[in-house]
């Protein structure tokens, strides 16, 4: 899968270690209680992964985060939420395998975690961030936790970001990790960021676990708007599955080193520091959505010509959320009708007598759609369009001026396989 | 799986043609281009099977249809709406295969197989209700079909229910059909119908294709007001896979031939007869459900203490549909915390420390959430619940007194092969 770049971007190594002063590592502590099995879709298949992970900034930082909008939320968003009530930290920590969620000590163990951490680190238990994600509704054992946060703080180091990031896939098939270097009012800054799918992920307010770190000098509330206004164009606009998570979590460490111009207003370099973090969370929104469970193909859908953002968005999620469209693409059929029908029960008003649209991949563009009747086509044509690894579906509502972006996967044998046993 | 009974219901043979003055026939007029592979999950598997169908009553009936809220919407919904606005109708024909949808000269096909069943009938072309199920954006062929029903018309008889219902199959591995007789007033009644399945099924309006019919006396806006309630409480409460078809269509025809007092308003008959489509729907949506693409089983979903019955539709519904929780039921997997998650992301307002969850089956009865938190539990008992064909989530908001049931199936690696490929 190709990055998409943007000009005054440039994409740099080190994840959450490529901004100046951050240091990462991730272990096995035990919380896995079997190594996967041989033949598990993962670069981790046959051993046991690593599976607690800390972030760790030499000084404090601005902090910012979004949460599920999940009813039922892990105990660690409430404690982290608690944490983040004045707008800094100065750690992670995170575990996968049990999302700590749903059970009757939930908060005392995700307190616990902050506790083990910050004695580890000499930081206050409140400037940390906690996060869970695996399996709702098992207890959590602190035990091992507790045992391994000491080594775990010990091998803190610049190049930590690909333990770490191997510490908080679940059944993630590869690492997701991404940094990018600019500059604000001519100092260069970093920002960076590591990412967890791959099942239970819908559009609703954060949706995965994601941590960004960066060493622009930014106040928190506005570090806060940015995060939550790129959120709603990126991570929201994903789904593999329709499930909305209980513990996603996205946050954003921000330690002023770069010693830019600190941000304290909506200046052009808050413009410019929002880019980067669009720029960050656009490219894992497609890596996460590529990386879907089961997925052998990224559908990205384009929904153009809406008389507002709000009805185009509505259009393109529909259509990459439906099951009969994520099966025909993994299935390579041109099934055109399927897109049609999930463009017309969104549950937006437009037009059907206007819509058009077009399938899309690198070997060439197809007419699926014109003034809502299916023209005739060449199968031969439309199987070589939809062979690529990244199909997009181009709906035009031919009513205005407003567009939007979805990106979601096919729907496959290895999805129905992973989510039948996903607890042993 | 097991009809559910109702005191003074019984069920009878016959399907569409239960009701006395009902004739009906099936044949296979060529619009299936090859026939079903030997493996396809299907009694028709290796063969062709029929794909034009025809329902005629004796005399003019009292008729009334419900249909999808798709705003895209298959031409003969457009003709058989126009042909129901006087509240009438004499005889239905439905083909499969083929949806004529998203056609160029859709509404002119359509038509044409209206005047096609009013010529070899003897009847007025607006008397007829068309239906169409199977591909979307694809041609009709209307060849076949004018070849056909002259033979079709001709072999009509009582017992062509069979092969009417084999007709309206696409992706169905069984014939649906089910009849009740009932009296009113003292004269015996009976009520019967036919459904297909089995994709592209979520609750909205109609869902599906289902005829049904009656010799019961009774008025149009009546038999209106009846459908439009029932439906609301059964087929609209079914998902197999979120997707909300373009032909949906539930119609029912009234004969008046059972020579009960006429139902001409809302009086204890009224009752009686409208308790009568609630056996009937009930049933076929319960059928549908168990016999969703790739199902291997019936998911009913009952949510209890509801302040409100939307609040317990929402939440019920919520976890039908998740993907989490259908591919746990496929896997027998005891993921509690996938039910609590689709609660709690369910667009409804409930308290989650109130939540209570209990999973059950003909093997027993176990307590999957307690106000909020999923308790220890044995996998062995746990495992022994889940074995069975039909598995019950039962859910308690402990808020109030209303409640809804909603019927969903587990997805399995049947329904992605079904759909990866189901055009050729």
């Amino acid at each position: 899968m190709k990055l998409q770049k943007f000009d005054g971007y440039t994409f740099v190594e080190g994840g959450v270690c490529a901004a100046q002063g951050f240091l990462a590592n991730g272990i096995q502590c035990g919380l896995a209680h079997k190594a996967l099995s041989e033949d598990a879709p993962s670069p981790t298949a046959g051993k046991k992964k690593h599976d607690l992970a800390v972030i760790y900034a030499e000084v404090p930082c601005a902090a910012a985060a979004v949460y599920t909008t999940n009813k039922v939320k892990g105990a660690p968003i409430l404690v982290t939420r608690e944490h983040l009530k004045n707008g800094t930290a100065q750690a992670v920590i995170v575990n996968s395998v049990n999302a700590n969620t749903c059970n009757p000590d939930g908060v005392e163990k995700a307190t616990k975690m902050c506790q083990l951490a910050a004695d580890a680190l000499k930081l206050e238990e409140s400037e940390i961030i906690v996060a869970s994600t695996g399996v709702i509704g098992q207890v959590l054992p602190i035990e091992p936790i507790a045992a391994a946060v000491p080594e775990l703080c010990k091998g803190l180091n610049p190049k930590g970001n690909a333990a770490a990031v191997e510490a908080i896939m679940t059944t993630d098939t590869m690492p997701k990790e991404i940094a990018v270097s600019f500059t604000l009012g001519g100092k260069p800054c970093k920002l960076g960021g590591m990412l967890k799918g791959s099942g239970m992920i819908h559009p609703n307010m954060a949706t995965t676990l994601t941590f960004l770190t960066t060493d622009a000098d930014i106040a928190p509330a506005l570090l806060q708007q940015a995060l939550s206004d790129v959120v709603k164009l990126t991570l929201n606009r994903v789904s593999v599955d329709g499930d909305t998570s209980t513990n996603d979590m996205v946050c954003v460490l921000a330690n002023g080193k770069a010693d830019n111009a600190p941000i304290r207003t909506a200046n052009a370099d808050y413009d410019t520091f929002k880019q980067a973090l669009y720029v960050i969370l656009l490219n894992l929104a497609r890596m996460m959505a590529r990386d879907g469970e089961g997925a052998t193909k990224l559908i990205t859908c384009l929904c153009e010509g809406a008389p507002d953002e709000k009805t185009a968005e509505i259009v393109a999620k529909s259509v990459i959320t439906s099951s009969l469209v994520k099966t025909a693409m993994f299935g390579r059929d041109a099934n055109w009708g399927r897109i049609a029908c999930a463009a017309g029960y969104a549950q937006a008003d437009f037009d059907l007598e206007k819509l058009d649209i077009d399938v899309a991949s690198e070997n060439g563009r197809i007419a699926a759609c014109r003034k809502g009747v299916i023209p005739d086509f060449s199968e031969e044509e439309a199987a070589r369009i939809l062979e690529p690894e990244e199909i997009r579906i181009c709906i035009h509502l031919n009513s205005g001026l407003c567009s939007a972006v979805c990106w979601g996967c096919d729907l496959t044998y290895d999805y129905v396989k992973i989510n039948g046993d996903y607890r042993s």
